[in-house]
Protein backbone atom coordinates (compact mmCIF):
# COMPACT_ATOMS: atom_id res chain seq x y z
CA UNK A 1 0.00 0.00 0.00
CA UNK A 2 2.52 2.40 1.14
CA UNK A 3 5.95 3.53 -0.41
CA UNK A 4 8.98 2.08 1.94
CA UNK A 5 10.16 5.39 2.12
CA UNK A 6 7.03 6.30 4.11
CA UNK A 7 7.36 3.09 6.39
CA UNK A 8 11.17 4.02 6.84
CA UNK A 9 10.23 7.69 7.48
CA UNK A 10 7.14 6.73 9.75
CA UNK A 11 9.06 4.24 11.58
CA UNK A 12 12.10 6.25 12.37
CA UNK A 13 11.35 9.97 11.73
CA UNK A 14 13.92 12.79 11.60
CA UNK A 15 14.54 15.68 13.29
CA UNK A 16 11.53 15.07 15.86
CA UNK A 17 11.22 17.55 18.49
CA UNK A 18 11.62 21.73 19.35
CA UNK A 19 13.63 24.62 19.34
CA UNK A 20 12.87 27.45 21.66
CA UNK A 21 10.70 29.45 19.70
CA UNK A 22 12.07 32.81 21.26
CA UNK A 23 15.37 31.90 19.77
CA UNK A 24 15.97 35.03 17.39
CA UNK A 25 17.81 32.74 15.08
CA UNK A 26 14.41 30.17 14.56
CA UNK A 27 11.35 30.41 12.89
CA UNK A 28 8.32 28.20 13.82
CA UNK A 29 5.74 27.18 11.39
CA UNK A 30 2.54 26.29 12.20
CA UNK A 31 0.04 24.86 10.37
CA UNK A 32 -3.37 23.18 9.67
CA UNK A 33 -5.01 20.60 6.70
CA UNK A 34 -8.26 21.54 6.36
CA UNK A 35 -9.14 17.90 5.03
CA UNK A 36 -8.19 16.33 8.06
CA UNK A 37 -7.74 18.34 10.71
CA UNK A 38 -4.20 17.78 11.19
CA UNK A 39 -1.82 19.89 12.75
CA UNK A 40 1.88 20.46 11.56
CA UNK A 41 4.87 22.57 13.06
CA UNK A 42 8.25 22.83 11.43
CA UNK A 43 10.75 24.76 13.02
CA UNK A 44 14.05 25.96 11.04
CA UNK A 45 17.18 27.46 12.85
CA UNK A 46 18.96 29.78 10.82
CA UNK A 47 22.83 30.71 11.21
CA UNK A 48 22.10 34.53 10.74
CA UNK A 49 25.89 35.50 9.52
CA UNK A 50 25.38 32.78 6.10
CA UNK A 51 21.49 32.71 6.08
CA UNK A 52 21.88 28.96 6.30
CA UNK A 53 19.65 27.06 7.80
CA UNK A 54 21.46 24.44 10.29
CA UNK A 55 19.01 22.71 11.74
CA UNK A 56 15.51 22.43 11.68
CA UNK A 57 12.53 19.90 13.94
CA UNK A 58 9.42 19.13 13.37
CA UNK A 59 6.20 17.95 15.39
CA UNK A 60 2.85 16.52 14.32
CA UNK A 61 -0.60 14.31 15.30
CA UNK A 62 -0.85 13.44 11.48
CA UNK A 63 -1.30 10.25 10.07
CA UNK A 64 1.78 7.92 8.83
CA UNK A 65 2.09 10.14 5.23
CA UNK A 66 1.88 13.41 7.43
CA UNK A 67 4.73 12.45 9.38
CA UNK A 68 6.92 11.06 6.57
CA UNK A 69 6.56 13.91 4.89
CA UNK A 70 7.26 15.81 7.82
CA UNK A 71 10.89 13.89 8.48
CA UNK A 72 11.83 14.13 5.03
CA UNK A 73 11.15 18.32 5.11
CA UNK A 74 13.56 18.70 7.67
CA UNK A 75 16.00 16.72 6.02
CA UNK A 76 15.90 18.56 3.11
CA UNK A 77 15.98 22.41 4.41
CA UNK A 78 18.88 21.69 6.32
CA UNK A 79 22.45 23.16 4.16
CA UNK A 80 20.06 25.58 2.27
CA UNK A 81 19.34 28.91 2.08
CA UNK A 82 16.15 30.48 3.03
CA UNK A 83 15.01 31.25 -0.19
CA UNK A 84 15.69 27.68 -2.11
CA UNK A 85 13.44 26.25 0.73
CA UNK A 86 10.42 28.31 -0.28
CA UNK A 87 10.35 26.80 -3.83
CA UNK A 88 10.39 23.25 -2.37
CA UNK A 89 6.87 21.63 -3.79
CA UNK A 90 4.49 19.36 -1.96
CA UNK A 91 4.24 17.36 -4.89
CA UNK A 92 8.30 16.69 -5.21
CA UNK A 93 7.79 15.38 -1.33
CA UNK A 94 5.10 13.32 -2.70
CA UNK A 95 6.31 12.21 -5.33
CA UNK A 96 9.33 11.29 -3.58
CA UNK A 97 7.46 9.13 -1.02
CA UNK A 98 4.54 7.81 -3.98
CA UNK A 99 2.03 9.27 -2.08
CA UNK A 100 -1.16 8.29 -3.35
CA UNK A 101 -3.76 11.13 -4.92
CA UNK A 102 -5.72 11.67 -1.79
CA UNK A 103 -2.63 11.68 0.53
CA UNK A 104 -1.25 14.88 -1.08
CA UNK A 105 -3.08 17.13 1.54
CA UNK A 106 -0.78 15.82 3.88
CA UNK A 107 2.74 16.73 2.08
CA UNK A 108 0.54 20.12 1.71
CA UNK A 109 1.12 20.48 5.25
CA UNK A 110 5.05 20.17 4.55
CA UNK A 111 5.11 22.37 2.15
CA UNK A 112 3.23 24.96 3.84
CA UNK A 113 4.84 24.59 7.52
CA UNK A 114 8.43 25.50 5.28
CA UNK A 115 6.97 28.37 4.14
CA UNK A 116 5.26 29.81 7.71
CA UNK A 117 8.93 28.85 9.33
CA UNK A 118 10.61 31.12 6.79
CA UNK A 119 7.72 34.19 7.18
CA UNK A 120 8.25 33.77 10.92
CA UNK A 121 12.16 33.85 10.67
CA UNK A 122 12.18 36.77 8.52
CA UNK A 123 9.65 38.84 10.57
CA UNK A 124 11.18 38.71 13.95
CA UNK A 125 14.49 40.56 12.38
CA UNK B 1 -4.54 20.52 22.22
CA UNK B 2 -5.50 16.88 22.90
CA UNK B 3 -6.99 15.26 25.72
CA UNK B 4 -4.51 13.33 27.87
CA UNK B 5 -6.01 10.11 27.22
CA UNK B 6 -5.97 10.98 23.29
CA UNK B 7 -1.86 10.95 24.24
CA UNK B 8 -1.67 8.03 26.26
CA UNK B 9 -3.57 5.59 23.61
CA UNK B 10 -1.45 7.25 21.23
CA UNK B 11 2.27 6.55 22.91
CA UNK B 12 1.17 3.22 24.44
CA UNK B 13 -2.07 1.87 21.64
CA UNK B 14 -3.27 -1.16 22.99
CA UNK B 15 -3.83 -4.18 21.07
CA UNK B 16 -1.61 -3.45 18.06
CA UNK B 17 -0.96 -6.37 14.97
CA UNK B 18 -2.69 -8.86 12.85
CA UNK B 19 -4.57 -12.48 13.61
CA UNK B 20 -4.47 -14.77 11.19
CA UNK B 21 -7.51 -13.74 8.99
CA UNK B 22 -8.59 -17.20 7.82
CA UNK B 23 -8.66 -18.34 10.90
CA UNK B 24 -12.31 -19.59 11.72
CA UNK B 25 -13.04 -17.60 14.90
CA UNK B 26 -11.47 -14.67 13.29
CA UNK B 27 -13.60 -11.60 11.98
CA UNK B 28 -11.81 -8.66 10.08
CA UNK B 29 -12.68 -5.32 9.32
CA UNK B 30 -11.23 -3.24 7.01
CA UNK B 31 -12.37 0.47 6.12
CA UNK B 32 -11.38 3.83 4.93
CA UNK B 33 -12.02 7.28 5.47
CA UNK B 34 -12.90 9.19 2.81
CA UNK B 35 -12.50 12.70 3.87
CA UNK B 36 -8.47 12.02 4.71
CA UNK B 37 -7.72 8.99 3.10
CA UNK B 38 -6.77 6.58 6.02
CA UNK B 39 -6.97 3.13 6.09
CA UNK B 40 -8.23 1.05 9.29
CA UNK B 41 -8.23 -2.91 10.11
CA UNK B 42 -10.04 -3.84 13.04
CA UNK B 43 -10.18 -7.84 14.12
CA UNK B 44 -11.64 -9.63 16.99
CA UNK B 45 -11.29 -13.02 17.59
CA UNK B 46 -14.69 -14.80 18.90
CA UNK B 47 -15.15 -18.04 21.29
CA UNK B 48 -17.49 -19.65 19.11
CA UNK B 49 -18.93 -21.51 22.58
CA UNK B 50 -20.31 -18.58 24.00
CA UNK B 51 -20.10 -15.62 21.17
CA UNK B 52 -17.97 -13.65 23.23
CA UNK B 53 -15.23 -11.51 22.09
CA UNK B 54 -12.35 -12.74 23.80
CA UNK B 55 -9.25 -10.29 21.96
CA UNK B 56 -9.11 -7.54 19.20
CA UNK B 57 -6.30 -5.97 17.47
CA UNK B 58 -5.79 -2.97 15.08
CA UNK B 59 -3.50 -1.82 12.33
CA UNK B 60 -3.36 1.83 11.08
CA UNK B 61 -1.21 4.21 9.26
CA UNK B 62 -3.89 7.01 10.17
CA UNK B 63 -3.39 9.85 12.35
CA UNK B 64 -3.07 10.14 16.38
CA UNK B 65 -7.11 10.22 17.11
CA UNK B 66 -7.34 7.56 14.71
CA UNK B 67 -4.84 5.43 16.71
CA UNK B 68 -6.20 6.29 20.14
CA UNK B 69 -9.51 5.29 18.73
CA UNK B 70 -8.56 2.35 17.58
CA UNK B 71 -6.72 1.72 20.52
CA UNK B 72 -10.03 2.41 22.62
CA UNK B 73 -12.23 0.47 20.10
CA UNK B 74 -10.01 -2.92 21.12
CA UNK B 75 -10.30 -2.86 24.75
CA UNK B 76 -14.20 -2.11 24.21
CA UNK B 77 -15.13 -4.70 22.12
CA UNK B 78 -13.14 -7.53 24.10
CA UNK B 79 -15.19 -9.60 26.72
CA UNK B 80 -18.42 -8.37 25.02
CA UNK B 81 -20.94 -9.82 23.11
CA UNK B 82 -21.17 -9.68 18.66
CA UNK B 83 -24.43 -7.83 19.76
CA UNK B 84 -23.14 -5.43 22.28
CA UNK B 85 -20.17 -4.45 20.45
CA UNK B 86 -22.36 -2.99 16.89
CA UNK B 87 -24.16 -0.66 19.09
CA UNK B 88 -20.48 1.10 20.48
CA UNK B 89 -21.17 4.48 18.67
CA UNK B 90 -18.23 6.68 17.10
CA UNK B 91 -19.47 9.58 19.46
CA UNK B 92 -18.94 7.82 22.54
CA UNK B 93 -15.23 7.55 21.70
CA UNK B 94 -14.87 10.41 20.50
CA UNK B 95 -16.35 11.62 23.99
CA UNK B 96 -14.18 9.58 25.59
CA UNK B 97 -11.35 10.84 24.23
CA UNK B 98 -12.66 14.37 23.89
CA UNK B 99 -11.86 14.52 20.39
CA UNK B 100 -12.31 18.01 18.59
CA UNK B 101 -15.21 17.84 15.35
CA UNK B 102 -12.69 18.02 12.90
CA UNK B 103 -11.50 14.75 14.38
CA UNK B 104 -14.86 12.95 14.64
CA UNK B 105 -14.25 11.35 11.20
CA UNK B 106 -10.92 9.03 12.73
CA UNK B 107 -13.48 7.89 15.46
CA UNK B 108 -16.13 7.12 12.81
CA UNK B 109 -12.99 4.45 11.24
CA UNK B 110 -12.95 3.14 14.78
CA UNK B 111 -16.88 2.40 15.02
CA UNK B 112 -17.27 1.31 11.25
CA UNK B 113 -14.35 -1.29 11.34
CA UNK B 114 -15.64 -3.05 14.69
CA UNK B 115 -19.39 -3.27 12.40
CA UNK B 116 -17.08 -4.71 9.53
CA UNK B 117 -15.23 -7.21 11.61
CA UNK B 118 -18.69 -8.74 13.09
CA UNK B 119 -20.06 -8.83 9.51
CA UNK B 120 -16.92 -10.33 8.68
CA UNK B 121 -16.99 -12.97 11.18
CA UNK B 122 -20.76 -13.82 10.82
CA UNK B 123 -20.24 -14.40 6.80
CA UNK B 124 -17.59 -16.99 7.80
CA UNK B 125 -19.73 -18.83 9.34
S1 LIG C 1 -7.06 12.29 9.91
FE1 LIG C 1 -7.25 10.41 8.90
S2 LIG C 1 -7.86 9.10 10.47
FE2 LIG C 1 -7.55 10.94 11.49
Amino acid sequence: LYHERVIEHYDKPRNVGSFDKSDPGVGTGLVGAPACGDVMKLQIKVDEETGKIVDARFKTFGCGSAIASSSVATEWVKGKQLEEVVTIKNTEIAKYLSLPPVKLHCSMLAEDAIKAAVKDYEAKR
